[in-house]
């Protein structure tokens, strides 16, 4: 294996010839007689090779013909244009080999979600989750660049914590040696802990919600981006959020294009998304609720339906600010009407849901204490919470970005499941 | 705050003049009379700063003088050059303010270590600390940019999994809704998964050992790089690593040479750190152990002695290669011996442990079946995993990293614990 192995993106690109290498999956077969047409994939795309009985030795010509497909493959030949062919060339192979012979491909065209799902292992070979995947790990890529062009530093809080940030009833427990422990919901206030020496933070770390919710857009273990910022208040805190999505928007819609295209994504509406970004506040949110006939009033939160109906019309993500504060976490900063939060929940277009949640944190340890006593938290579990403003408290706020969410949004996916490999779901946590 | 608050790098940067602004907290504060001697320290440095009585507003010189370290403060003065100053400049304000006026610092120079854990939200911002933190940071940086390079995706595996990949011992346990499920050790077998598609993968989860080892080089919580790679062997598997770390080595010491210094450690050792490094087996390590006294035979596995004897007087980091398959895990492919596995562990020098494990991985159904069973596993949970094998299966290999070590490694601290922002041990959940 020594020898060089092209790539078939490399094929497309250009690189064609009568000595051509390639190795992968079979991707589609059928066979007419002497001939043998194959799909080969491999990480960077899929081309058409036909096979000629004659041109090949017999044994090999027998063992195409009998390599079903997932069979893995290697072949040598030569390049031939052909507009009909995907990408524009297929191969003509003057040696092939089967590596390992599949058994019969457990999943059809006709398929049930729970079928894939058992199958997730094997449907992850699907082009709709490679794309999916490929256009995932670009976003990753993205997101740290821009982090890191605004001189944040990545940091690695745990996720076994003995602090229920957001209340314990949605947290799974588990026994940790001697003691109870949490899975991490969010990493944020340990984030805050790090801005006194780093100022600008952030991670990306598995977030959990025990949570019984069966939609399409939750997962039970989903990617958490979070940042914190020292210095910054809840404007500041949004204007950077919204460059941020801008950012990542632009960049993808760059360097994906095909494969956006692929999944029925238009590149082109993502290079829209620019700031600034639409803003109401949770107040007007609520009238044109009420407009829209929803019998929704203040003090309500917003579940699926309202968060798609305050979405459909909107070609660029909606930011709702100054929710009230008895349905957002205690540590977040009062605004001056005592009645609301410094808070902005910014929810993707068309109603693909919320993506970042953030806000102002509070520096007040009377306040939240009186918010934490009465969710029923043990305030001693919080002390080293407070200290932080006890010693040198500063004005900061930051976010928390569900990267499942942005994805699902950014390539027009139906159900959130597909934004990851292994999706953890209530009745699922297999394979 | 809409003004442009200058950084602390940037004065010593040669940023400076009569109309400096600064932001940040105390680090260091003493007074003589007139006089209050200030060191300040934001995210980018420490630098004095000098105030006279008569040359500010007195109520600022009185808060100046009353505000412990810690406390939060803004500035604005010129700055005045002074080589006996750190970073050869100093600030002499004519304006001053507190911004919070922290209480005690509750950690003195006189500490435990149990204080320290105890007050880890506070002790992370000592320069020890906050040294290695930005370190981390570009070290996590670096290895991206070098998978980015080697056309590597980045993936996202659950760490809630049903599957015990290296034995169900020593992973933690909880209820997942309806079913059991683990915090995972390893994601390899989900990587090995992604390959069919994405060729190479990589992805940095947090990863869990329910061990109750106290030793300076156990985390119960770690950050776990892994990378699985197709139609690679061992020995490619072994020339990445080495690719890999050399790399990191580089342009740490390239990017971070202050930081290493002021942590002790020789940016120029790092610079050493080129391919090939020494490689030894298994076999010969035995034999290397014998010769330094220890009473070592075929089948032991390793400890922290043995690593620290087999280590201490290397420069580089050194390879051991095939181990004994009964020491090994089940997914490890066989040598043509029979008896060994094709893996290798790469020890870092000067006994700092092992900071990467690899194998080349078993395609072989039954043998993995048979050493499955002597472990007591459950076979169906592997089903899934076998079926890589049934489809398409390829030679690949893969390694996963230890964050932790390797920083610790790299900036030549004593303990694992200072290379995680909130480090979790046997007996500590808590900050």
């Amino acid at each position: 294996m020594a020898q060089a192995w092209d790539k078939i993106h490399d094929i497309f690109a250009g690189k064609t010839g009568d000595n051509i290498q390639i190795r992968g999956w079979i991707h589609r077969t059928r066979s007419s007689g002497k001939l043998i047409f194959l799909q080969v994939r491999d990480a960077t795309g899929i081309i058409q090779v036909t096979i000629e009985k004659g041109n090949i030795p017999d044994t090999e010509f027998q063992a195409a013909k009998k390599a079903l497909i997932e069979s893995s493959v290697a072949l040598k030949g030569k390049t031939i244009k052909d507009k009909r062919a995907p990408g524009g060339w297929e191969i003509h192979p003057e040696s092939f080999t089967v590596i390992n012979y599949a058994d019969i491909f457990p999943i059809t065209e006709q398929h049930s979600t729970e079928v894939l799902l058992d199958h997730r292992h094997l449907w992850l070979r699907s082009q709709q989750l490679t794309q999916i995947m490929k256009i995932k790990s670009s976003l990753l890529q993205i997101i740290r660049e821009w982090f890191a062009q605004h001189n944040f530093f990545e940091t690695t809080p745990s996720v076994i914590t003995t602090n229920a940030a957001e209340g314990g009833a949605t947290a799974f427990t588990f026994k940790y040696f001697d003691q109870k422990a949490f899975l991490s919901q969010t990493a944020q206030m340990y984030l805050e802990a790090l801005i006194f020496s780093l100022e600008r933070v952030w991670c990306l770390t598995p977030s959990f919600r025990a949570e019984k919710s069966r939609t399409r857009r939750h997962l039970i273990e989903y990617s958490h981006l979070e940042a914190e910022e020292a210095w910054l208040d809840n404007n500041q805190n949004i204007a950077l959020q919204e460059d941020l999505v801008s950012y990542v928007c632009q960049k993808i819609s760059a360097t994906c294009a095909s494969s956006l295209k692929a999944l029925g994504s238009n590149p082109l509406n993502l290079q829209k998304i620019t700031p600034p970004f639409p803003k109401i506040t949770y107040k007007e949110a609520i009238l044109r609720l009420q407009k829209k006939g929803f019998d929704a009033t203040w003090g309500d939160d917003f579940g699926v339906l309202h968060e798609k109906a305050l979405t459909e019309d909107e070609e660029k993500p909606l930011f709702i600010t100054h929710f009230p504060q008895e349905i957002k976490a205690f540590y977040m900063e009062l605004s001056p009407d005592g009645k609301t939060v410094e808070c902005s929940d910014m929810l993707a277009p068309q109603g693909y849901g919320e993506i970042i949640g953030g806000s102002q944190r509070s520096e007040d340890i009377s306040s939240m204490k009186i918010r934490l006593k009465k969710q029923g938290a043990k305030l001693e579990n919080y002390e080293w919470f407070f200290d932080l403003r006890r010693f040198g408290s500063i004005p900061h706020s930051g976010f928390g970005m569900g990267i499942e969410r942005l994805l699902c949004w950014i390539t027009q996916q139906e159900h959130i499941r597909d934004m990851t490999p292994f999706p953890r779901l209530v009745r699922r946590a297999y394979p």
